[in-house]
Parts: structure tokens; C-alpha cells; sequence
């Protein structure tokens, strides 16, 4: 029964809607077998309902045996795991000889397998989401089209945020979580590095959101952006080894970044202590305990900052209980607070910015590209999971078709790959507007 | 041969010379036999040198079979190991029905196996060296004391740091190398969370060291306080719950915390992000890539703060080259830095101070107990190492002459176990200090 069916998605959970879709449709008409596997196999059922030629599977990813049983059957695998797994599951692929897809970070343990996968011939195509993923193509065929100009790129910045539509900004965060609750509370706690006119620049966690820097963005005015993790790998990943200027980073409408510092700097963000929560203990009490709230819990009314402004609409100094009992980190009491605070209602839509702006220069003088993608969710489909999905799942399909020939380990930043994805995105109106102008 | 020979000394490293020496002695005393086993046989050996009755093994701590097979020979098991081996060791031990005695921690997964220790009738007794260890005992004796006069605690803090004797103290940090430089560098990165008042009270880590105390301790004028980890679980351990003040720290001579807190503000003890080292490299070129030390080294020399004399001594605005190269993180980075600057000279004595300060109410009146160490080193023996070991030996040279009759995991919070060890420091001249009086 070795590869005797074509693909097997693991994982049918908030990012898989548009994937599962695309790829039981593409099955549908090209007659390839598809089966999702979940630990919930109702779950799954439910992603599939429309199309009842997809197979469902309860699948414990755990479980070595079951795993690597169901992996043995089919030919390609995209993974929709926690990170966390993937390594498990890339073991298993290059066991078996299954090719292998996913939207996560190509993780240390998998650079290490580089060789196997090649030896083995088969193809792992990994950060093919919406950040990482269109982000690494959108940027490559800017640079490449530059390039291709004869271009010398001097400055390279790409923004991308998860935010909501400009009009369900309701709160003085303009903000609301479109995904991982968890992951927003505790971003940018490694810290950033950047490149600067060819200097490294370090921003220590606690700088990080009020080191933001404006970002211009075509009808949205002028935006927050902070810088990620590591940018500077981006010079080899990109092949900009002689830009000067390289960062890449976050976006938050206008309103975020300095009161998430506030609580940054008051260690509400902290995950390394433990604080005793009482019954019936009030976000009153709690913000007692953070000695750097003070100022802000003070402030006259008539005279409140725009920071105490925000933290006041979190309820942060409010006599509401905060309904949770025994030992928590303050990161995950916040965590709390701001998924009651922060959760997209019914008739809230997501907006997904990224916005690239790449200077170079040409013979006749300096040039300024600016490529912008603004993609709004629809009711019952969040703009996130579908440009995480739909790259995934395009380079499944492509991949299937014979069109996407390339063996070994890589990111979607060769023509080979992001080519046909972007221009299969755009037939979707999924297409960034594209500014080029001398400076 | 199960349990034919009777201690067994894992790891001859930094903090074993007192242990070795006093358990070698001890068993040349009491005819016991002694192994020490290490992964560097003459390491072993070098420490065991005055006594030839002791054997030593090689031994690869991570290999399993060997592990087990030389367990299984001994009756208590002493670990210097460090502290990620313990629970290897700790299950060893339950299987092979060995006692265990440690200077670590102990951890959430040998706090798990307390059931299984006490049903096989073993003894455990852990976080038995200096910090933790004699904190504990010495804490206790004072709190059992006015516990049985009556008192009522109402605040309870105690501070302990490892550091060079007043005379030695001959740079602007009046701080040297005399332990672990790798924790130094690291340290209080998860934050602190303290009980101040019947508050609790979190610190984050980049306030951690601007929120620094100043404690007075008897011959040596007032010193730094800032507060470790977490002081709160100590309310249960050491039976503190109706205490309103419960405060633990580290100790610094005065003129450390402030310098120490622009480093981390600057985030040069980041540990997530790796810079580039280039070959010949600069130190002040490194010290470019954050931007918060520029206020620093830009001060005319004339107007020079105590924080830019303490930065510029460290050498980091000169044109030394740093001698690494290759990715490294901020924290590796400044660790080197250190380690060469903060380098213990043959002639520069360490020295250990640790002091509880405990106010409690009588009938008659409030009063304040005061208990202080102050341990020089030797030329050839650190105090920081005698205060590690000899607790430790003790209490299994006790064990096994039948006077330490206890068996279950333990902390030394129990005047079982902290008494006869305290009475026997007392008579090696390791004694606190006390003071108590009306306030």
C-alpha cells in the first residue's frame, strides 16, 4: 500500500480551512485520494464536509506507529502541526519517502536533514504560509525583478501584521486577535536584530515596542512597525549581501506600541514567576502587584495619557474578578484578560498588511519600489488562514501536476517556486499593488 | 556487590575539593570505603591525592549502564553534578535503593517521585551546599528559635552573595569571578517576584537590578540587595504564611547594581539574538550595535558618571579585539569580556556573606534578629567551595554513622537535619553572627 494515495494533511485545526478546501477540490478534478488526519476526526469531518471523496482519520501525532503508518500510504504530506512536531513527522517522511510541505519555520534539526532529503530525492518545501511563506515570495520577486534591472538594493524593509479592517477598530489598541492569543502576548521576548547602514543593531525586549518606527502604508496612513527576531539572516536567506539596510518586522495600526510597552515595562508580560492568583482576586489587585502600573492607574481622568487610556479599557484597574485561581505567570493572567478584550466579534472582519519597500539604484539614479498586499476576511473565513492555506496548498497541487520540479530542502524564494504560486494567487485576486518611483 | 562499598562522590569539579577531602577523611576515620568517579579520571585523582584509600572511577555520567552499574555498588550516592544529570542520578538511586544527597535544587520531577523515595525507605536530602543549603539551615535554626520564645514573624529577608574579600575589591564594579560566570552573566532573567506587605510583588527582568536595596551588614557598611527568583514559595517551605514581608536576594558591594542594570538595559545580556563577530572586531565596534550605551561612552572624561567609569573600565568603548568570531549572542559575547576583566588573581580572596534579618513581636515588644556570615577563602580554596561542600559531607558522614535518622526527600528546614550539621560547622569555625534586639 506504499504511496498508493496522493496527499495526507495533518492537522485540521484554525489554519486549515482554505487549504483543505483548495487541495479536496484540486483532488476532485485531477482524481488524486486525500485524507485528513486529526486527533479530532469530527473536527476534520467537518473542514471535508463539502467534499465526500476526502477520507478523515483520528490520528494521536504521538503515536509513532499510527503516524508513521498513515504516512507510509500516501505520497505528499503537509504538515498543519504545532512546530513542535514537525521534526517527528519530517523523520517519518524521509523514512518512508514521502515529500513533505509546511508553513512552519525550517527548524535547526530539519537544516541538518538537508542532506538526506536530497540523497533520497525527495522535495521539502517548508515556510509556504503567509509569514513565513508570501512574504519570502513576494520580497524575492521584487528583488529578483530589481536585479534582473541591474539594481543595487541599498535598503531592504518588510512589514506584515495581522491586524483587523480599519473600520472594526473599536478600542483604543486598534487591535483584536485574528490568531494565536499565546503567541501575541509573548512576541519579540528573544529580542531584534537589524541592519542598519551595514551596522548590526540589538533591541533588547524591553525596547522593543518603543523602538517602532512609522511605516507609510497606501490607504491606512501611517502604521507601527517593530522589528522581528533576526533579521539579519535575511541577507543570506534573500542573497542581500551587499544591502546596507535590512529589517524585517511586525505591524500594529497607530495606538499599539506604547501601551504594550507600558505593560512590558511593568512585567505584565513576564513568564518566568508565578503569581499566587485568590479566589475572587480582582484585575485591581492584580495590576497591584506590577509596581510600574501606578503612574497610570493615578492619572486624573481629565489628564489621562493615551497609554493610561488603554490600559483603563482593559479593565486592568477595574474591581472585575479575574476568574482565575492558583499559581499563574503574569503572561498568562494577561493572556486572559485580552481574549476577553481582544476577541474579533461575529461582525468583525481581519486585514492582513505586508508591505515591502526596497531602495536601489540604477545608472540613471536612486529608485524606491514599494509592494503592498492588503487583504481583507470574510465573515466565515479569516483572511489569515487563507493566505497561510492557499500557498500551501497551491504548491501541493503544483507539485502533483509535475509543475513544480525541485528536489532537497528548500523556502519558496526561487522563481522555480514563488513564479507559479503568485500568479495562481493573483487568478484569486490575491495580489500585491506595485509602486516603483525615483527618489 | 549491591551496596558493598559505602559513598559514592559523582563529579570532582569547581565545588568538590572540601567534600572530597572531609569525606576521605571521614571514611579513612570509620573504614568506609569512598569512590569518586568523574568523566576525567585525573581530575579525580588530583583531588584525592592525600588519600590513597579513596578510588577513583572514569565515568560518563550520560552513559546509562555504567551509571547504574556503579550506583548499584554504593550505598549513598553524593551528586556534583550538574544540575540536569540529577534526575538520571535520582532515578538510579530509587531503582538500585541508593540514598541521595545534593547541593541542587530539587526539581519539579524528584519533587514527583517523593512517593516512591519514601515507600523504598530512602533517604534524599537535597539543596545541601551554601545557597541553597546553609540559607536554609541557618534561616531555620533563627526562625525556630523565636518561634519557640513566642514570636511572631512579620518580616523575614535574607541575602546571600558570593563575592571578593573588601580588600581585593581594586575595579569600579568591586565585583570578581568567584563562581560560575555563565549564571552571573544570566542572572535573574526570569524576574523576581517577592511578598512585600502581604503583597506580592513582580519584578521584570530589565528592572531587576535598578530595584536594588540597600543592606547594611556588620563590618562591611551597606550593601546591594536585589531579589532573587521567587521569595514566595519560601512562605510554605520554610512555614512562613502568616509573614506579611518575605523577601530573598543576592548580594553585591555597593556601586554594582547600577552599571550592571545599563548593561542589561542595553541588551547586552540578551541571550536570543546571535550577532555576526567579525575577525577583528572591536570591542567598541561591538558596543556600537546598542544603541543604548552610546549616552555612556560619549560622556566627556571630566563629567564621567559611576556608570560610565564602570563601562569604560570594562573595556567596552576600546579598540581591543574581541577574539571571537562567528555567531554569539550579546550574553556570550559580554561573558568573555568578563571573564577577563573579573579574572580572580592568585592573591585575591573570595568571600562569602550571607545575612538574615528577621523582625518579630513579642508580648514585650517588637524585635529585630540579625544573623550574618562572613567566610574569607584560602589562597588555594575558595570559601565559596568550603560553604558548598561541607554542609554536604557532613550531613552524609552523619548519615552514616546512624545520627541522621530520616528518611522521604527533604530540604534542611528541619532541625533534624540543620542542627548537628550547623554544630559541626560551628566547631570548623563556620558560624553566623547574631544579633537581637528591641526595636
Amino acid at each position: 500500500m506504499k504511496h498508493s494515495k496522493h496527499i495526507l494533511v495533518l492537522g485540521s485545526g484554525r489554519s486549515s480551512g482554505a487549504l483543505i478546501r483548495y487541495l479536496a477540490q484540486a483532488s476532485e478534478d485531477h482524481g488524486w485520494t486525500m485524507t485528513v488526519a486529526d486527533r479530532d476526526r469530527s473536527l476534520a469531518q467537518q473542514k471535508v464536509a463539502e467534499h465526500p471523496t476526502v477520507c478523515c482519520e483520528a490520528l494521536d501525532a504521538l503515536d509513532a506507529g499510527a503516524r508513521g503508518q498513515i504516512i507510509a500510504q500516501h505520497k505528499v504530506v503537509v504538515s498543519l502541526l504545532p512546530a513542535y512536531l514537525h521534526d517527528l513527522v519530517a523523520e517519518d517522511c524521509i523514512e518512508m519517502g514521502c515529500h513533505l510541505f509546511t508553513a512552519s519555520y525550517a527548524s535547526r534539526s530539519l537544516r541538518e536533514k538537508a542532506d538526506d532529503i536530497i540523497k533520497r530525492d525527495l522535495t521539502f518545501l517548508v515556510e509556504l504560509g503567509l509569514d513565513p511563506g508570501l512574504d519570502h515570495m513576494s520580497a524575492m520577486a521584487d528583488i529578483d525583478r530589481i536585479r534582473s534591472l541591474g539594481g543595487q538594493i541599498s535598503s531592504f524593509s518588510s512589514f506584515a501584521g495581522g491586524l483587523v479592517a480599519p473600520e472594526c477598530c473599536d478600542n483604543p489598541w486598534q487591535y483584536k486577535f485574528t490568531w494565536n492569543p499565546f503567541n501575541v502576548v509573548r512576541a519579540g521576548q528573544t529580542g531584534a536584530l537589524y541592519i542598519k547602514q551595514d551596522r548590526q543593531v540589538v533591541v533588547p525586549y524591553h525596547r522593543l515596542f518603543a523602538s517602532h518606527m512609522p511605516i507609510p502604508v497606501r490607504d491606512l496612513g501611517v502604521l507601527e512597525g517593530y522589528p522581528n527576531r533576526d533579521s539579519s539572516m535575511y541577507k543570506v536567506i534573500y542573497g542581500l549581501e551587499d544591502t546596507e539596510t535590512v529589517i524585517r518586522g511586525t505591524l500594529r495600526y497607530k495606538g499599539f506600541c506604547d501601551p504594550w510597552q507600558a505593560l512590558v515595562d511593568a512585567g505584565l508580560t513576564n513568564d518566568g514567576v508565578k503569581i499566587l492568583v485568590a479566589p475572587q482576586m480582582t484585575w485591581r489587585e492584580f495590576a497591584a502587584m506590577f509596581p510600574g502600573l501606578m503612574a497610570f492607574q493615578t492619572e486624573p481622568e481629565q489628564e489621562q495619557s493615551d497609554i493610561g487610556r488603554a490600559l483603563h479599557w482593559l479593565g486592568l484597574f477595574s474591581d472585575t474578578p479575574i476568574l482565575m485561581e492558583g499559581s499563574h505567570t503574569p503572561a498568562e493572567c494577561l493572556e486572559q484578560l485580552l481574549i476577553r478584550k481582544w476577541q474579533l466579534q461575529p461582525e468583525d472582519r481581519d486585514f492582513v498588511v505586508m508591505q515591502h519597500q526596497i531602495r536601489y539604484e540604477l545608472p540613471e539614479g536612486q529608485r524606491n519600489s514599494t509592494s503592498t498586499l492588503l487583504e481583507k476576511g470574510e465573515p466565515d473565513q479569516t483572511a489569515m488562514s487563507t493566505l497561510v492555506g492557499l500557498p500551501l496548498a497551491i504548491a501541493v497541487k503544483l507539485f502533483l501536476l509535475g509543475e513544480l520540479r525541485i528536489s532537497g530542502l528548500h523556502l519558496p524564494v526561487v522563481p522555480l517556486i514563488y513564479r507559479p504560486i503568485l500568479r495562481e494567487l493573483e487568478t484569486m485576486d490575491i495580489r500585491f499593488h506595485h509602486q516603483d518611483e525615483a527618489v
